[in-house]
């Protein structure tokens, strides 16, 4: 059955849908979600659908370039691979370096075209541990009251009780926000992320001021910083959460080999399905914790991340980073997803439950068609 | 469509193959195949076969144990699962230790009764990397004349070219066999397992003294001498290869992290399909290589092995040790596995290509039924 269902066309479409509040980043901010819907297309007919997240200041890529080297270099390299042989994607794009959100989408979408063509979902498909997975919402900055408001609501609303707090900015302040937050939340999961915004130095007195309040600690400070990330590590009683430190492989590999990254965050979005398998089961035979965050995912990356995460125990038992899409305006898909109780179920549907809805495309499409 | 498709109940059958020659290891010796053949049953009707292989030497499990294990300890903690729940096994069996040939036939079962399900080959489920693999045959002991002789055979008869010979007993005439097999053979690709045969002062004398003719050396001498051990490693220029020496997940990690061994040897009768997977993305991310080994399968397990190695690029570009079934008189397989041109094809029959000839099962099964 291989035969039929080689692979076709990549069809890429633009699209941007605005945000209902401006996300602030330490390197920048966005107002909308300006993204590219992924379409492979099979000789049978059957399609498989991911989004591609453009990160200019992460990876490099933008929706041009994105665009142009699935077009241009993925799609001539994928051309009459059947889409079950997904061993067959690292190797064939072997020569291909960077392009991550490009590579990952184009092959996410791969594998929910096979799990349309077996009516199965990819979640099953990927191991099928739990039927859904608790959600952590990354709170904005903001003074004390601002953050503790917003997690009140995300509570209330949602059921959210694991909470991402971004620092990194200003040391005695973090420390009086987590303070205040953890005051407030005695029984959340509460974890911060500084985004490298600290010296070593000065993420070793954050460490030491936050000790007993936190679960983990989400880069602290430069990866660049060898030994002094180290000597975070070494003075931190909770795990150190590796995540742009930690995108390929081999960093992960690395940082976590040399101690400086104790637990590790995995983006599908940036290492697609394989790549994250591998990044999975290298972090599970060594016991290091690990769990799914966000690169900003509409519904459609959300339903991916959530699949994949759901899907094996080691993921499936960590908060995954699944509340981002809740900023958008509106959703490209027929069915966006639904947190309930503070969790995300993935569902039976085959694929991903990726259902564009085709009316939303074509007021959220930016190619003018 | 998972409901459909729980796990019903479990079968186990005893059969005895006997073997054309009298296989012997450093252990002891082999005149039959003596086997389980595995049948997991679904709600739906849908089956999935495996073989479980007994070896009381290096796992201690028997005929009766593993029967027992299966009946009493794993099928009522998997009666009820999903078969493409595959992440739930191993949470399932989490409290049962041991029992790897027990644990891994079950697994693979499943495995093979989800292929079935969907009418898809197991090998493309795993990833379809390569249509085909090559072998290696194990040969047997004897003086360089009869080694020789039975690698002419093979070559001649199979194609087979890649060929791993048994050492360990006796330093001096194992490297005059060695360097005859490798003057005789110059283009084959030869290693040699030594089975811990040699102390570490014996296996750094055999790797100066064998320098420039083999493509690797399994095991030479025992890892608990764990310092002598990385000696060997130190001494050789071509990989060690790591067997009964890392057989868990936790035992990969420590031998490679330890640089004890620097190649890996997995086996799919130990280790199942989960924790295989986990092993070769492990080694995968480190740049070990790898390859599949052999448990001394039947044409039942064979298949098996074989789509399991050819599925990734990190096996299959590896020889895997898929000839022993030559050793036996029959096979309980409608149609038995084919070496041509020294490669095994894989095929795209559903599942791992396991249909049973119910005539041969009648002959071979030792349960008097």
């Amino acid at each position: 059955m291989n035969d039929q269902h080689r692979i076709d066309r990549i069809e890429v479409t633009p699209f941007a849908i605005p945000l209902t509040t401006t996300v602030k980043f330490a390197t920048g901010s966005l107002s909308a979600a300006e993204h590219l819907l992924v379409t492979v297309h099979t000789e049978s007919g059957v399609t498989g659908t991911a989004e591609a997240i453009p990160r200019p200041m992460i990876y490099g890529e933008t929706t041009v370039s994105i665009a142009f080297a699935i077009e241009n270099l993925i799609a001539p390299a994928l051309t009459g691979m059947s889409i079950f042989d997904t061993a067959q994607f690292e190797h064939r794009l072997r020569h291909l370096a960077g392009n991550v959100a490009a590579q990952s989408s184009v092959e996410i979408a791969i594998f929910d075209a096979i799990g349309n063509a077996l009516g199965v979902s990819s979640h099953s498909l990927l191991g099928g541990f739990a039927p859904d997975v608790r959600c952590t919402a990354i709170l904005g900055s903001g003074s004390p009251e601002v953050v503790i408001g917003e997690a009140d609501e995300l509570k209330e609303t949602l059921g959210i009780t694991s909470l991402k707090v971004k620092v990194g900015l200003d040391l005695a302040a973090d420390i009086e926000l987590v303070t205040r937050v953890r005051e407030h939340a005695p029984d959340a999961l509460i974890y911060v992320d500084a985004n490298h915004g600290f010296s070593a130095a000065e993420a070793v007195r954050f460490v030491r001021a936050t000790e007993g309040m936190l679960d983990w600690i989400e880069e602290p400070c430069a990866a660049d910083e060898v030994l002094g990330r180290a000597s975070v590590v070494a003075a931190s009683t909770v795990p150190i959460l590796g995540d742009e430190s930690c995108i390929t492989t081999r960093e992960v590999v690395n940082e976590v080999l040399g101690a400086r990254s104790t637990m590790i965050g995995l983006k599908l979005q940036r290492t697609g399905i394989t790549q994250s398998q591998r990044i999975r089961e290298f972090c599970t035979a060594l016991g290091v914790p690990i769990l799914v965050a966000s690169q900003g995912d509409s519904g459609i990356g959300t339903r991916v991340s959530a699949s994949f995460a759901a899907a094996q125990g080691s993921t499936a038992t960590q908060p995954a980073e699944l509340a981002y899409f809740l900023h958008l305006e509106n959703d490209l898909l027929a069915h966006p997803p639904l947190i309930e109780n503070g969790r995300l179920a993935v569902g039976d549907e085959p694929g991903f439950g990726i259902t564009i809805d085709a009316d939303k495309l074509t007021h959220y499409r930016t190619d003018g068609k």
